[in-house]
């Protein structure tokens, strides 16, 4: 039996278990694809304080490396089920069960991509579904933008203050934001919006060099960029915690400033829970708050 | 008149202007003591996600030399006064007046100390304000810790979960905290609680080597040990804010998620916002937000 168990080894949750290590709690991590989660594609980050520049993945080694030096017992496995039998939690993997007396969900989220030939490979090479994280990359430059609601929106005024232009293509006639958004990417003569053009393929080897769209009547379009920001939403997969925490209506687990969930001994962390900004450093902060509302929880 | 003004270059403070900054806003940022704040005279940081060890001094230098090479204006002084003019912030040191169009406050907290001689020079070396950031280092030891009220309790529970020893000494004849916690520690076999007596003294020349207390009766006591936890409580210094925002009974800038405080425009992040965990990760996630929110009232 752990200390113990969390799910996901993003930012998060490797933040969360270097603070249980640190306070001498024994700790179990799961993750499922990478180590480092969606950070661990990044081929360049320069908004995480203290480090000037450095890929996502040595990013991501690092607080490996970190957790890993303080004993972390790490599994490679996806968790289908939680449940508490009593005062301890039971995790559930296809082939094994964990014992845990506390659990921490760091399972982040899915950014919805295009899913168009070419998109996987581009990515990081002129593909990206964070502005905020990429955006300043392209300074001064025609930018590209798919998406049709807040988020796009939101992305569509962020870039057009400091970009060149702004090509803001959406996929249906009309968007599915806020008014007060709307206006203000209407208003804004660096953003200029293209309605219902669906995005269909790209070119560019190594390097995007350009988008090619189509729309209901068969006209092509085709923009040279360097840089396509995709904001199509984000997709929680936090349906296997349903019976344990309650989730806002996109599935996003709802917590206190705490991280503690409606379940005594069960805490969430990173992208994974409702909330604003999802960034590196606002997932290690979420996970350096859950640990210590886990560790206190432990040594009641 | 600057886009934002940041008042604080601690970790928070910082965050925010990096994020500010790559958003491409102007910002200028204002210290009255150290760069770094309180994390700039920790002798050692193993809790920061991706660096293994690093002193505070050197957290502090390389997230100022980020801010720096992205063009902060950095000014040494001490903000006594914030108004609102019209859509516009007026920023008031006492030799200069600056404006802005948005504020964030990270002036971060003071750590109340013993106030005796000695304690000054031996901070990083055995005495600490910080069990969580500092108690790890001492695994195994027996150590000391003065407090009354409920952040020492917790701090005993703590140290106690992987500390030989914690002897906590109290100031007065009883607990100034919850009964739950004064419960807790009372059960706990590796907790002895001292009542009533007062710390006098330090010896060590450049570690700390044991501390001298003594009760009313005269009565002295000199405890041998390594390190001592300071829990006497936190400062706040936001009374020059009063105004422009709400203050919670411990002077506490009361904030949304988002950061936002009651004046549009004025946002808050670090620990002068009132919340529960106080480090350098949760620190930075705050200035992400709080800039995150700012950019996006700047771009409206």
């Amino acid at each position: 039996m752990s200390d113990v168990i969390i799910l996901g080894a993003g930012p998060a949750g490797m933040t969360a278990a270097l603070y249980c290590l640190r306070n001498g709690k024994s700790v179990t991590i799961f993750e499922k694809n990478a180590v480092g989660g969606q950070i661990a594609i990044a081929p360049r980050v320069e908004n995480y304080p203290a480090i000037d520049s450095i890929t996502g993945e040595e990013l991501s080694d690092k607080m490996f490396q970190q957790i890993l030096d303080k004993g972390v017992d790490f599994q490679f496995g996806e968790v289908d089920e939680i449940k508490k039998e009593g005062d301890h939690f039971v995790v559930a993997t296809q082939e094994e069960r964990f014992t845990a007396r506390s659990v921490i969900i760091a399972v982040g989220v899915k950014r919805r991509t295009l899913n168009i030939e070419g998109e996987e490979e581009l990515v990081g090479h002129g593909i990206s579904y964070c502005a905020i994280c990429d955006g300043p990359f392209y300074k001064d430059e025609e930018v590209v933008l798919v998406g049709d609601a807040n988020s796009a929106l939101q992305y569509a005024l962020l870039l057009a203050s400091y970009c060149k232009k702004v090509k803001m293509v959406t996929m249906f006639d009309h968007f599915f934001g806020d008014d007060a958004l709307i206006k203000q990417v209407k208003a804004n003569p660096k953003i200029e919006v293209i309605h219902d053009y669906k995005t269909v393929g790209f070119e560019g080897e190594k390097e995007l060099e350009a988008v090619n769209f189509v729309n209901a009547a068969g006209d092509k379009l085709r923009i040279a960029t360097r840089a396509l920001f995709v904001a199509i939403g984000q997709v929680s997969s936090n349906t296997a915690f349903a019976d344990m925490v309650d989730l806002d209506k996109g599935g996003f687990i709802i917590a206190d400033d705490d991280m503690k969930t409606k379940t005594e001994g069960l805490f969430v962390c990173g992208d994974c829970r409702a909330k604003t900004v999802r960034q590196v450093t606002t997932a290690c902060g979420d996970g350096a708050i859950a640990a210590t509302s886990a560790c206190k929880y432990l040594d009641k």
